[in-house]
């Protein structure tokens, strides 16, 4: 199995060598991610100037790295149809340090990287966790690594987009998992004013609401102490596309606990 | 009424003033859009950096106008959150060159800057003409006056997120109106290589996939004469919201070959 | 005369236009200036990325028009090399809002682009004011003007890069005009830490050093309440040119008090 | 000793981490250098937007590494006002990929950065290679390495900013080492005009002159096989420092062919 990682921490980030590491166990990983961090730069394409891309020192031993000066997206075109092209047989987005939750999926660049892969017809996987200096990474790493396997053997239709993510808890305190919909908005922007001593500024920042989630929706499953597996190719994109099997996410609750 | 308009080609495309000047006619407008071209920006707000804002020298008289050193999602978002707060009815955002429809509308930096009203609970429009240097501005103008018109009286609710798109023809060759279902991609991104004389690069570049379109598609109804009304709260967004009243293609159709 | 006129403050900046309305009763002006504002950028030369260049809509009347996204020299190059051509007889830039004097001129864009202009073997001038609200633009802009005359006519060598600094003083309260030499650094920078409520950042702050500038010198001079004119060719350069005539200050001064 | 190094080219180039390699040798080596390529970007500092800085998993072992989403310049300052403080004892710019020579110095990264270095104290030297694929790094890193043991011994004043330039040449090959001034300029720009199939740009190109460079200078120096040592604290800023050595030439060329 040949697996393209990518996120948009950017390539020295925690997150992305947590996965990287994980996979490395069950598949061939090359690694192509933007060089600064990308949060919220959702589905941006570089179209008016071009890209630069640079050969990255082994980071990992034996995975192939290269940064992108561009966005997750701009990454995942640029490895899809120009530096491995199809040679890959899933496209892995994370691991966020950070939840990405409900409609803001659409402004995360994890996400919006994984779609790329799932628009060019291939499965693809954004996952997330909910602490920015995350403790569980191994975690998430693992169920990245599950779902993986699972593809792989055909039990997980290969057609589809998942968004996951990870409550703030270790594995023994996690309640479970569940396939959800995606919840509305999670997040407003509040919007700061400052100096800089020359010129007047705006700093937009992001805050919780406290909008109460509705049932069976992702923001309502992490709330709850559970992991939350959303197939955005029916949530977002309203496109049919094969079901999850019924007993996923107690298998891979399983496959988590053990070892 | 008191519309707020912004665009994604920036502060000096001929389609933003040709809206502004159509809309103008019924209601007081704002201006706040991007300094610089944003095509393709998609959803992307700036997080990680504060934002500029510049009061520009009036170009249509009694038109308050703001440019902004950032994506259209930043120039709604604050708009609505710290410049002109709510005291707005509806956000507009073109009248973009080039048409925005199927999936590639998640890249769309036009309609991403509507989504970012529509979240915010206000009436949104998304307007995009089939020409980059299209003849037929001012139809689509007209187009967004009607509209408008129709969410200021009630006739249409005020809880939509619509997404037009005219084919590139005279009024009189226009064939019809039509609410439409997102098809799914239009485009694909091919990559170009390149040497800047001293370094490689990589230009991502879009084309037109030669794929049929599903019939009731946006994609399907432009390439067919009409003008393609996507209702995006339930394409995209799976979100159920009041409809579209039946006859409203034929209203508007009528109200643009009028005078 | 046909006079290139750019800045560092960008195309929409108040001191641009006071510029250009005092250079237009004695030449042809065509203005290339950055879209964004862009202190501090200092020499730096975009070679790694394409430039934009949009005609802007007429601000001044008769005076083309064209914003640049990139920086202040390149504007003068893609002036001098591609869009106006040889066909100029001088270049200058500014009214730059706040003061360029000693070391500091080397970070300045202002002065940056009117070097640009000298290395190519045109006459050019870097114009600064004292307050970045500043009351008399238009005393430099007159100012300016009598520079260019005096180039036009001969009488002023045209193998000269002048930098030129004016006190934040009505024109009654100048004392006078002085030829000066670059002093040393007149500015530090401090870094302030911040956070965004994500990740942490530093700014760069520029703060004005309490060090006695040396007689003579152009921090000297202002503080003084004088005009400064420093011939760049010969400061910063250490390159031999023509001397400035020994009474081109006084010529200038009254001038300036003329009418 | 504590040596800060920086470069244009960025975290990954080659150059930057065979100087480090060399430099290690005799002295403490702390890295912060731009994450993205800065070739051109000259003399700018970044004070319109706030610093991102990432500390890197350790390229060579034992030297701390930082990468700064800012200049050169940016890099310097933000080490000696902020991340080091005043604890070092020499600032070293490069290896660059290509030379830095003539009025170019102006638009260079790799000068720049150690010109930040002295304004504020400290003794610097930028050092750059002729061949962007240089088979000669290691020459240049034990050349720096030469220098800076000479400015530690008090044989060189640490009152100094060096510009050193070395021909594509193997060692044995180096016809000497000289003393030079900054000759003129040695590139021209010319424009390209090209068209990414949405809109027209223009590309900035350098192209060396076929100037003949006057005796004595860097240029002349270079084309004729030797190493060039430009006191820039002279030619570039006309000021006065204590002299160069008479012996330093020979001395240094002995001890690059030792061993």
């Amino acid at each position: 199995m040949r697996i393209l990682v990518t996120n948009d921490d950017g390539i020295f980030a925690e997150g992305l060598w947590a996965l990287v590491k994980g996979l490395k166990s069950i598949a061939q990983v090359i690694v192509i991610a933007p060089i600064r961090e990308q949060s919220a730069v959702g589905t941006a394409v570089t179209l008016s100037q071009p890209l630069r891309v640079q050969k990255v020192p082994l980071i990992v031993p034996g995975v192939e790295t290269y940064s992108v000066e561009g966005t997750p997206s701009d990454c995942v075109i640029l490895a899809l149809e120009k530096l491995v092209k199809s040679q890959v047989d899933l496209v892995v987005s994370g691991i966020n340090h950070g939840l990405n939750l409900g409609d803001d999926v659409l402004i995360s660049g994890t996400v919006s990287a994984a779609l790329q892969g799932y628009l060019r017809g291939f499965p693809a996987l954004a996952i997330s966790v909910a602490a920015v200096d995350s403790l569980y990474l191994d975690s998430a790493a693992k169920l990245a690594t599950l779902l993986a396997e699972k593809i792989d053997s055909g039990v997980l239709s290969s057609n589809i987009l998942l968004n996951i993510n990870l409550p703030d808890l270790p594995l023994a305190k996690i309640r479970g998992a569940q396939v959800t919909q995606l919840a509305s908005k999670s997040h407003i922007n509040t919007v700061e004013e400052g100096n800089d001593g020359r010129r007047q500024y705006y700093w937009l920042v992001r805050q919780k609401t406290d909008r109460v989630a509705d049932n069976q929706t992702d923001i309502w499953a992490v709330e709850r102490g559970n992991i939350s597996i959303t197939p955005l190719h029916t949530s977002l994109l309203n496109r049919s596309a094969p079901a999850i099997p019924d007993n996923l996410c107690s298998h891979l609750l399983q496959g988590l606990r053990q070892q």
